[in-house]
């Protein structure tokens, strides 16, 4: 079902671990409407995963990077520009970790050092991704960089512990580099905040499955897929959204406007 | 510059007048991307308009409707899917009026009966153009409603006068409904809250050239235009964007996440 | 525990039905904290009610008022600075009214007369005291104006009906007029979103027990009550909050912000 | 003025450095309205300031704490309530502080080592108060714990540098805290956005006077000044708002809320 939305632009995709993350499934639909890409991942997430699979399905190159290490991030833009042949038109970064949710400590009693970690590859990876690309000039005109996100940064969801402040923190980097990004290399900048998606890392939080469940009832259309985020990814990353930019746009099926459904009032008050 | 993203879907457009409207836009965009659809607007304001030369333009037929009459939009409705062959994918609300505003009344000296026809016509017609569309099953599923709003919805703009209320009003509108069409029908429902355009309608408000200047410079990408609002809408009017609903979506350039630019700075604190 | 906040204090209060109203327990705390007011209510309202006893506890006088009738609400303003010896420092409007949901009519099959009614009592009655208000200069410097709202202005409750789409209008008429109110007479206007309360006008809403239990548990403070709401008034009301102004004030408990809580997760997935 | 309104409540309040200060301005009126404190600064801050006036001033003590060590918030807290002879009763956090900003460095060539540093001075020190407050269990039913924040949050003010993104880390901890704080303790966690204010700290960010014009002008009642902040932060601690949590309160003479202002675009189109 390809609409050649994206021939002939060049971009990295961050965070393909394997086929359920949304990352992968970005990484098909864009091959599909006609971009190249540079497929990166922490060198570690790279030996758990499978990315040299879609590597091959997509006639990507890899470049492994740790996207907190500034020096990681100055080689692998360098080095897509020269495999791409080109500026960049297009950034996805789905990057989060939190050790203090992997390793099971309350948000009420946090290891700051873990914290701290999960902030910097969470969030301020996304920031000096920015300003790597913004300094070496390496964006074109009416190029896109997206991350995604999750509405934990706006409500409570108490299971997603610190990532909801990470992504707080990620989402006003979004905001703060898009108006410098806008004004002065007209690239827009903005985050889209996804239903819960079973992927590989989301399944890491506590109660997931009722959780998801849970959202679905609540969403008027149902959660969103990782395809489906690939999707609207495309729309992102095309020309017709050139004037989008510093928003963190919902793509949940409808979630973050409901106060609650009657689907889920029925499972509430059910004997 | 076609992708072929509406091929084969039937839609219905309010509120084309003359070439500087957004509607008019988007029918020629909804056209090149293979949608068919018919177009409508109060029969008051066809007489004003040239729509007879876009109808030919996107070969479209053309049902006069007062947007605040049940009986026409049923009949507008039944007319479209006889026309159409079919049931509809797309419709676009871009209505909006304000006596008070016209007629040089300030908001603190409102004649109440002109504020509650402006909220008619503004307002209540997305409702019953939804209420009649959904107690006919006349939206196909995963079908894609657009109303177009504007952010005194949110924020003083002093000089938008009660349109600013009207659009609170159809904001609320598109989420109270758009459960129940996502819900029982699948159908989405958005609100697209644009850049102040210079269309024939807009340029009524007063003080507007000087306001289009401001946001101008607010903006870190200037003002969307009309074609750039024809180009959004079409996303998500496609396949791409079926889970997103209830949103409100801001298509401005950046101007709703701006607290301030230097570009406005400056100016503000010029000698 | 009065503070005497409200000390030489004037105000009118819209809506004390009976001691369950919202607008009853702040008539009795603005009394203990000083204040003196006058207390309205529609007509037919107050046949229905036991306002007189309010008004003995309190010391108020009673003016009949149709809050739709411009002419009315002139009356109760004039009478209202004679009763009290002097301009006005506060009001409160709490009005609400949904035909539609009272008789049974769905969100997706209004009667639009009686939308329009609604409308006009529960939103547009906030506008026609305002504009009487600021037109007779009735308000004196650093008043407070205040009316009572719900999320659903924001986000979906199904079994809202129309009331929703009236708090938004409601809400945007704070913003829209609050602003002139401001710059000119230096009064400040706000709406206070409260918990879902067990008033005689609330209870009308369908399964408004289940939803009320359903708030309790989603809330980490669990709702606010109206004596709750009564005394936040007050601090609105006080000369403490002199610069607040524009803003839709959650007091709920923290409803406002939950995604998801423990206590609701735990309903929703019990065997 | 006083209302004893804190009569007999116990508290900490962080940052007052010297009479410009909102802390400093707070810790006045709390002592008015009848609270006990203990005040707190960062070492280096305290021989800086004034502070030992402002203790003689209110019969306060005075503990140094460094709010990024654990092992300092931990004495803090131990000694101030042996001072106190109590529990907690409110808390002010009123510290942020970015290098980037002070160094002048661009946000879009920020230093990581000081981006990191501010972060955790700014915001996860709220988080260390906060979880050291919970884990002695130190705060006293219904309590209150407020820390100041900016709309940069929010929106793009340019030369905020990355104190914006600092802000929205600590308005998420605090509704992510909040939440566990008021299901688990009854108390409430807010943050309070407050107008531009022409206090020590604030002066250091560029153009700081041409915005504190701008925010004047924009703001229906013109900005609040720290003494307005002292005052709403006031019956923020008082039992008249028990149920407001997990809030961001704007307090800003109505800014956050307008569009544009007459005055603003007056100045904007001038000649």
């Amino acid at each position: 079902m390809s609409h050649n939305l994206l021939k002939g632009k060049r971009g990295i995709i961050f965070g393909a671990l394997d086929e359920n993350s949304i990352a992968w499934k970005t990484a098909l639909r864009v091959h599909e409407e006609g971009g190249t890409f540079v497929l990166t991942n922490a060198p570690v997430a790279m030996r758990m995963g499978q990315i040299n699979e879609l590597a091959e399905q997509t006639g990507s190159q890899i470049i492994p990077a740790d996207a907190t290490s500034i020096e990681d991030i100055e080689n692998l833009i360098e080095k897509s520009m020269e495999i791409l042949g080109g500026k960049i038109d297009f950034v996805l970064h789905s990057i989060g970790m939190s050790i203090n949710l992997r390793k099971g400590n309350h948000y009420t009693s946090q290891n700051y050092d873990w914290t701290q970690k999960g902030t910097d590859v969470s969030a301020t990876s996304f920031h000096k991704v920015m300003q790597t690309l913004y300094q070496k000039d390496a964006m074109n005109e009416w190029g896109s960089i997206v991350a995604l996100t999750y509405m934990a940064a706006q409500r409570v969801f108490p299971d997603y512990n610190d990532m909801a402040d990470n992504k707080a923190y990620l989402e006003s980097i979004a905001r703060s580099f898009g108006y410098f990004f806008g004004r002065d290399k007209k690239v827009r900048v903005n985050t889209i905040s996804q239903s819960p998606t079973p992927t590989t890392a989301g399944s890491g939080v506590k109660g997931f499955d009722g959780f998801i469940s849970y959202a679905e009832k609540m969403s008027p259309l149902g959660n969103a897929t990782a395809l489906d985020c690939a999707n609207y990814t495309i729309t992102l990353f095309s020309d017709l959204t050139k004037k989008v930019t510093l928003q963190n746009l919902y793509h949940d099926g409808g979630f973050s406007n409901m106060g609650v459904s009657d689907a889920v009032m029925e499972t509430f008050t059910r004997e």
